[in-house]
């Protein structure tokens, strides 16, 4: 992997965004169980302690606000490793520069959109619109990697 | 990442498989949302719009068919991007090609027969069968890849 | 991928190491389900065969020893692709041997410990601590990784 290349780099700048971002998913849900104090998943976290002042049997029920963030944590989990190896694969099927980056950031631009939709529970259609063109994106690196090797 | 590597190039093709597959499968969640109208996760999915003529509030309880569908692509979230990693490893160990196609092209096909024993809802036995010999093939890859280094 | 590099050959270690673990939690919730004979998922699950000498329709119902192992299952996915791929990313921005050690089998030990003070039920301050670690493991891999191409 030779990061002079610039698709390479690219890809790399792009990884790296889209890890921080799952990553990131999970401190959210953090973040919005300790605001509210509830949707906690495991019975021990109902238990008093530095981070639950106020126990209640209640909190680990699911909660809305932080079955959202869960939900799209696992909507990440579905595309981003996926993406992480097609991308991968793609920058040694030496694209043209200008594929790489509407491809790779493109997918970029597709998920902080649909992080934008999914949080605000903008409608159906829109959020599905930008799953669709990150998914499409993906399968076309996975597809042109297969096509470039035979 | 050499491509013209036969062993690479098997991995490429195995690899790009399999992102196909964990990517239809989301696709095939959305084919059975529309097809039945129901089992959407998201309260804003119920209302009306362009994917949902006919809105409903039980829309987003599970619906079995759905459901399925999901679980499914939970397992492969269990299975291929780990498998997507240890193949990647196991390339770089110099491995006799009839092996890593074995191991790689075996792995596509186990869970091919996984997808359909799971589809059709086979016996608990049979579809346990067919993970099993993916995820020893997995760990195989893995546990060389280790073995190697030292 | 040089894995007479000492960076490369740490990354392939910590990665297989993952990849056992991620593979094994798989295999602790079989070991569950068999133990219990409960916590299935599947409709067909519950019908009789080699794996089910004594079916029961309560047997698709959740069972909490069971549904643990199936959280940290979910909770491996939520870490270990990503770090998979931060540490592929950090192996090739050239760091010192020592400083990918830490991060590297830092990881390793974090996701280790989080996986005792899971199975154990520990406080959710203790499981949150090495949550954390690991979190930040890979954030900074990822987050240097982008760096280092700038």
């Amino acid at each position: 992997m030779d990061l002079n290349n610039p698709v390479t780099a690219t890809y790399v700048i792009a990884a790296g965004i889209m890890i921080l971002k799952l990553m990131g998913q999970g401190w959210i849900t953090v973040y919005r169980m300790m605001k509210v104090g509830a949707g906690f998943r495991n019975p021990e976290d109902a238990n008093k302690g530095l981070l639950n002042a106020n126990p209640n049997p209640n909190q680990i029920e699911p909660n809305e606000y932080v079955e959202r963030s869960r939900r799209m944590h696992l909507n990440d989990l579905e595309n981003i490793p996926a993406f992480l190896v097609a991308g991968l694969l793609f920058s040694f099927t030496n694209p043209s520069l200008l594929l790489a980056q509407v491809l790779m950031y493109g997918f970029v631009a597709m998920r902080a959109m649909h992080f934008i939709a999914y949080s605000n529970a903008w409608s159906h259609e829109v959020r599905a619109t930008f799953f669709t063109f990150g998914s499409l994106a993906i399968m076309f690196m996975a597809g042109y990697s297969i096509y470039y090797v035979f």
